[in-house]
């Protein structure tokens, strides 16, 4: 049998997914399990956007362009407009989901062996995509004692050396919910501008802000206009998982030019989530804001009910649907598996992600968990109940 | 501003898209294109396809599992034992379009310098995909005047060192239309197997097969069942290249929990593709039929009227719904470039690609094109009349 090839092998399995199979075995012995593991919106995708798919009547369902339809990009810069994100239609290629985005951005970014530098705990896939590009991750860590604040700048700094190509951050953050200042923004800025850095923005939740303070896109700093490379995803905003539409985003040109290759040697992204995704861009306001506040209300519902179980804690999240969270536990990778595994309270359980796969740092995150959001209150007070329960029993012996 | 990678610069554009500019140059100047350069049929999606469409009445469009829709793979199974390809449903990993499954199948087995051997011409993103893995593609030449016969399996071994993984064929070829007969695969099988070499087929145009000769799977090659990678797509048979639908087949099974990582970090490959393609596999015989009639008849219409024009040659292609014809050109990237820049006749010229894209041998197929046949015979016929006369003025004056 010919060999499986070295990158297959460092892959990391993902922290979101990895447990599936037990939840799995879980379900087919009857338990019902509480999703909160998985950034899957559970909110209704926008009518505007269902009944766009009703009314497609093509004959033919042909490629698209590989950048993505004009119509749609140039739909896309009075979007953006919105948020004081000036654009052209040219400045965005619609990708296959943010992931692709961030995969192309690596690929033309970034040689084999170059690295970049990501707070963390980090979106798990980056490290996967910056691995199929042969790519390298540095990590600064950032605590749950201040709160997931960006670290200081001088930390990363000190890892900037003749490979480094950029730094990335992901704003608001998934898995903390943490929401960059604009002072801390700024010192990214400088940093990036000092040593002429990539800087790749990730930026899928700016839709979800629950605080008072300002969303600072990458784009609004200025001076490295040529610098950043912004991540962009219908998936989170419109409840959109599904139809694989994001976006890569750059005022430069030559990057642009090679980003299109990529994007020409896989023909085009889906069609249909083009369209559906055009639609959502006429979703009414009561949309977008009845939406916001359910997650409002879940925040506090999961935050407040968190950090009323004995010996957990988690920070106030500013941001995007997750937080993390630490638990009275040895390691929450054990403790998450064993939930699917051995535990059931009245027929029920919990999936969560162990945290430990947001962090590169061996340790880190041991007892933390990033609980998404995405459930309706009745049930994810209920999911709360049962992780107090969950807690209680596997604590039970070691005391 | 920041370096691009070196595979950015490396990447080709594509022979088949990098054309498009000038095209749309002549259409702003109100000149019709007859689009031969792209093989983008068509022919109308199957009716319970689109149906399929409205009648999703989905309220939120979720994430899909990373490998697909259990319910899509199982119906598969049944289409493939039609093929005698005998499959279970784990054996089957829905991709982004083809072209997804090529990148993986790359990352997932090869090295960065790992090298793999493909008969030429080839697809030409399949070069893009391993310049995407860091892999390198050696190339066997394969000739018009052998009709692009499978060249002699010595020059294939001949290439073979401690670095080569795999050989990567396309049966029916895109683009040269070539089937591989029961003798060159077997040839082919006895060099994986002797090597221990991965088999990366794509077979995406099994249902276009237009002589007697029986279409021979990689899986139907005893004794190689794990060295086995098939490659798959629905947008060829169903005109479905919108959807970005395709798979990832092997029995491999540590080969297949390596994919599975590549595929949960881009989370899911598109839903409403997938309902669509599902709903594909019901398409009546008669669609099936009736799709394989008209190419037949194109096929005819398009190889008896390029071999009429005078210095034009076009072996018999035997599948696929592509030719690659030899021009009496000094060089058909001018040439084609000039059909859509200074050419029109009667308001009408067309767009070809160029075969040069298709191999990496410096000079080979440099008098060469690879022609799509997707256009109705009618307008085919007309294409073919241009292209006579576009090349009795292009060489008007060189005589």
């Amino acid at each position: 049998m010919p060999k499986i090839s070295l990158r297959g092998h460092e892959m990391p399995a993902s922290p979101i997914r990895r447990l599936a199979p037990l939840a799995d075995v879980a379900k087919a012995k009857g338990t019902k399990v509480y999703h909160l593991n998985i950034g899957q919106p559970d909110l209704p995708t926008p009518k505007v956007a269902l009944d766009a798919i009703r009314d497609i009547h093509r004959k033919v369902l042909e490629y698209s362009p590989s950048d993505g339809y004009r119509s749609y990009r140039e739909k896309l810069v009075g979007y953006y407009d919105k948020f004081n994100i000036k654009l052209t239609a040219d400045d965005i290629i619609i990708t296959t989901g943010g992931s692709e985005a961030v995969l192309f951005a690596f690929l033309s970014c970034l040689n084999p062996g170059d690295e970049i530098i990501v707070p963390e705990p980090a979106y798990a896939n980056y490290m996967a995509f910056a691995i199929s590009a042969g790519a390298v991750i540095r990590t600064v860590v950032s605590t749950i004692e201040d709160g997931f604040a960006l670290p200081p700048i001088e930390k990363f700094e000190a890892l900037i050396n003749e490979k480094t190509k950029g730094i990335m951050i992901c704003n608001p953050n998934n898995p903390t919910g943490y929401l960059y200042t604009r002072s801390e923004m700024n010192q990214i800025r400088d940093l990036v501008k000092k040593y002429d850095l990539y800087l790749f923005s990730d930026e899928v939740y700016r839709e979800f802000i629950y605080t008072g303070s300002p969303y600072i896109s990458a784009f609004h700093l200025d001076g490295i206009e040529e610098n950043v490379v912004l991540i962009d995803s219908v998936s989170k905003r419109y409840s959109e998982c599904g139809i694989r539409i994001g976006a890569l985003i750059t005022k430069n040109k030559e990057l642009r030019k090679v980003v299109m290759k990529f994007c020409q040697a896989r023909l085009s992204p889906p069609l249909i989530g083009q369209i559906i995704a055009e639609a959502s861009l006429d979703a009414p306001d009561e949309y977008m804001r009845d939406t916001y506040d359910e997650y409002v209300e879940r925040r506090k519902c999961l935050i407040d009910g968190l950090n009323k179980i004995p010996g957990v804690y988690s920070p106030i999240p500013m941001g995007a649907f997750y937080t993390v969270a630490r638990l009275p536990v040895d390691d929450a990778d054990k403790f998450c598996a064993w939930c699917l595994s051995d535990f059931s309270y009245e027929g029920e359980t919990v999936m969560m992600a162990p945290a430990s796969g947001f962090y590169t740092t061996e340790g880190a995150g041991r007892d933390e968990v990033r609980i998404a959001y995405v459930l309706k209150k009745h049930d994810l007070s209920r999911a709360l109940f049962i992780l107090k329960k969950a807690l209680e029993e596997y604590n039970k012996g070691k005391k």
